[in-house]
């Protein structure tokens, strides 16, 4: 019943093992063969600007609680990687986005992350935090608080933001990804 | 324990519903609390040439046995991307490939799927069939099955590539993705 899901299966003993017909160790139940596949998680987010300022969102939540963010998170189930980014905006800044393009796309092998990260405006300058943020803000370029960012990846986003500013048919910029 | 390993839960019953703090149904053990978030899947894959011909592969597994498709396949874990398409082309073709730029993203919301599909040349013409594959062929554009080709997605890909044939500096195509 390797195709059933979690909740139907017998609850036996899952171990790590190599099934038929598989070249990978994989989570496998002792009593009815389900096989839980774990999948690298894909983060989806964007850089949100009004006029010159870009949307940054404190975080409430560990990890990098108090560190400075663009809004992202894990994409769900059912959901287009836009609409998750869209979700996301909505989520931590309470923030109407209207997305554009593809600005990035990072992996992060270590943790198994794949981060697709949009360019967007603000439909309105109204936003507000939502749980997952202390607060929310409007920073131009040199008011981002460089030092308090929570994640290398929200370094790349802004860079990749300015380094494609007023273009509209570009690259997807990489990091992570051996040398693409 | 919610972010212990699947290995190291009690292993009791499993149900949906919406654990604190959360917004959406997970599947939570009933005993320990450990939650068991499913999350979209990756597909990656690549369009593969060699001068003027495409590599594809007829597939010996279900779904779509028999019909022909680009290396493509789920995403494993602690690589990147890039890393993937490059192993599901050994693996489905044994073919050594050099990727180049990302060709396309098609989410497929209804089956919580995201595919990150890569522009690549064959490094040597020298393909053959993998276990997941009945036969591996290279065939110019106007030698492509097209009525026998196992996916949209594989239609979408080789459509984008036409598209931006000779272009170096140019935006990912979007499907499924609300109009971007």
């Amino acid at each position: 019943m390797s195709n059933s899901s979690y909740v139907e299966r017998t609850g036996g003993p899952i171990h790590k093992r190599i099934p038929v017909d598989d070249t990978f160790e994989r989570l496998v139940c002792d009593e009815c063969g389900f096989i839980n596949y774990i999948n690298p998680k894909i983060v989806v987010g964007s850089v949100c600007t009004w006029e010159d300022k870009f949307l940054l969102c404190k975080r409430s939540i560990e990890p990098r609680k108090g560190y400075w963010t663009i809004p992202a998170g894990y994409m769900e189930e059912r959901e287009t990687s836009i609409e998750g980014a869209m979700r996301e905006a909505q989520e931590e800044a309470c923030a109407e986005i209207a997305i554009d393009s593809l600005l990035g796309v990072y992996n992060i092998a270590r943790i198994s992350q794949v981060q697709l990260i949009y360019r967007a405006k603000l439909v309105t300058p109204n936003i507000a935090a939502g749980p997952e943020s202390l607060e929310v803000g409007l920073f131009t370029w040199d008011e981002i608080p460089w030092d308090e960012l929570a994640f290398p990846s929200v370094h790349w986003a802004l860079g990749h933001f300015r380094e494609v500013e007023g273009q509209t048919d570009f690259a997807a910029r990489p990091e992570g990804a051996m040398g693409l």
